[in-house]
């Protein structure tokens, strides 16, 4: 299948490239910068244009000369924040110029990499210390300390949900928990404590984390996110359109610091106690992923030692986080 | 003050325009069209620049140009789910750059028209026959049947939130219950049934709604809209954002119905019992006004008899909804 793969590049993009190549698909990768540092060995040997997601033109250009079947849109403006007015550009009305190229040039089916900041805040038995996995029917609201982030991901799956349902566009979103991912930390800065921790402590850097340390999370590895995107992408007749996913445990802040412990000997990582290292307020919770485990075949493949572990061998492999 | 009025020639932006001059203000009506058919008597007589909101710099340059004070951002695609791509561009993307223009050109403020569709399904006690008002606290969702245009206003408030937040750009949004407005039927169709009753029952049409004549709703006139509109302007120091404006009263599509026939003589009106008239479930609510009444010292002017009177009139006056 030819998938157009939005932010191709990208933290998470780079992963879907190769998970598509890996299954014997034909990935377009699109993105706005032709940096190649996250598939070095790929660069010039995949089909790649570089496009801006405000391009609408161009998007639908791409999709009809390039034969596109399916879109995995990822491409997004991280943190979004900071520049709200290209925030919600990119991550808003870039995912409608998807939905609307897509339309034009009749592409089957989008898969948008939505995410658990669509969910109204994840508190009482959802939060410490019970962790009631959350499902896709847990109410959507904007987060108020990521507004420009979380409210673009909502517009953008009723854009979605608009889009099939007055057109007959395939569509589905996955809303992921927190990832960590080889290059994060770099490109991600704001919303990377993860990779920061992994990526600091391989540089040879101590590692401060002043507080969080009890804090559970959903915590999911990029080979894993990767995995879900392309079963979106081939899934036969999914019944619903929303899917959780991440691994559908919790693990504490502390127990990610000891994982990369494990896999970076003489790592020097102090994480202090408490919550909401993130500073974000209650959006710390476990997904319940049993959706995507019927419809998608999705089964997490990477538990937090064997996701780390293979974090800093990818990240090694790269010639990412070098001191 | 100097005040832009966006939509300034729409239905609901032409009465805006026409309380700031009664107010003794400047208006700077702004609109994608020169389409004076509900300001006659004012072409040529006040700023006018005609532009699309999707124009983030002609935005800048008119703020800049004419010394803006506050904008009225009232422009929207109505209806916005036959065009999704266009809907989400004018009514979400719009609302960001009206922000992002005012930012630039250091406007002090930006009063939004938003709408009771940013609410969460109003069911139970909310709904038929306790008609409980809502407050802003009721949770926002998007509404199913009105994606589009619900999806835009939560984002377009939580972008104002964002610019209030980041870069002190002082903002209130007014979510207005139902209104009817002379013109809307002609611009408005879809969600214009009251407007629809109304311009045809002036035409010496007779008017058949098959269902909904027990819906009650709160249902507000435009003078009323203006007013509330022009207090959001000038209200110093409000401790809100969000308010809600209506007229605190649920009336039913048959009372409704009653007042028009009060005010076109010999009316042939028929309206069919039960709920949902507009066939878009469960949005029908009172709004409870307390906090526009409080912070902005708004107060409903027009009942059901003497707004729909005042329609009449008003259309009369303007040679609408004639034969």
């Amino acid at each position: 299948m030819r998938v157009m793969v939005t932010g191709g590049l990208g933290v998470n993009g780079a992963w879907v490239v190769r998970e598509l190549l890996a299954g014997g698909h034909d990935p377009v990768a699109v993105d706005v910068q032709a940096d190649f540092r996250l598939l070095p060995d790929l660069e010039g040997q995949i089909e790649f244009e570089q496009l801006d997601v405000r391009d609408l033109d161009g998007l639908e250009r791409v999709m009809r000369s390039r034969d596109v079947e399916c879109v995995a849109h990822l491409a997004a403006l991280i943190p979004a924040d900071r520049d709200p007015h290209a925030g919600f550009e990119i991550n808003a009305m870039g995912t409608v110029n998807v939905l609307e190229a897509a339309r034009r040039s009749e592409v089957r089916r989008v898969a948008f990499t939505s995410s658990k900041a669509v969910y109204a805040a994840m508190t009482g038995r959802h939060g410490h210390p019970e962790y009631v996995p959350i499902d896709e029917s847990h109410p959507r609201a904007p987060f108020p300390r990521l507004r420009v982030y979380s409210a673009s991901k909502i517009l953008a799956e009723e854009a979605g949900c608009q889009y099939a349902d007055a057109y007959g566009l395939e569509f589905l979103a996955l809303r992921f928990a927190a990832i960590y991912a080889p290059g994060k930390h770099d490109r991600q800065a704001n919303i990377g404590v993860l990779a920061t921790i992994v990526e600091n402590a391989m540089r040879g850097e101590p590692v401060r984390v002043e507080h969080g340390g009890d804090q559970g999370d959903d915590m999911m590895y990029v080979k894993d996110v990767a995995n879900a995107v392309v079963r979106a992408c081939v899934a036969e007749r999914p019944r619903n359109w929303a899917f959780n996913v991440g691994t559908g445990t919790a693990s504490t802040l502390r127990e990610f610091a000891d994982a990369v412990r494990a896999a970076v000997p003489g790592a020097d990582i102090e994480v202090g106690a408490g919550f909401d290292h993130l500073g974000l307020g209650p959006m710390y919770c476990v997904m319940d992923i049993s959706r995507a485990r019927d419809e998608l075949g999705y089964e997490p493949r990477y538990g937090l030692r064997e996701g780390v572990a293979d974090y800093v061998a990818t990240a090694r492999a790269l010639g990412l986080a070098r001191a």
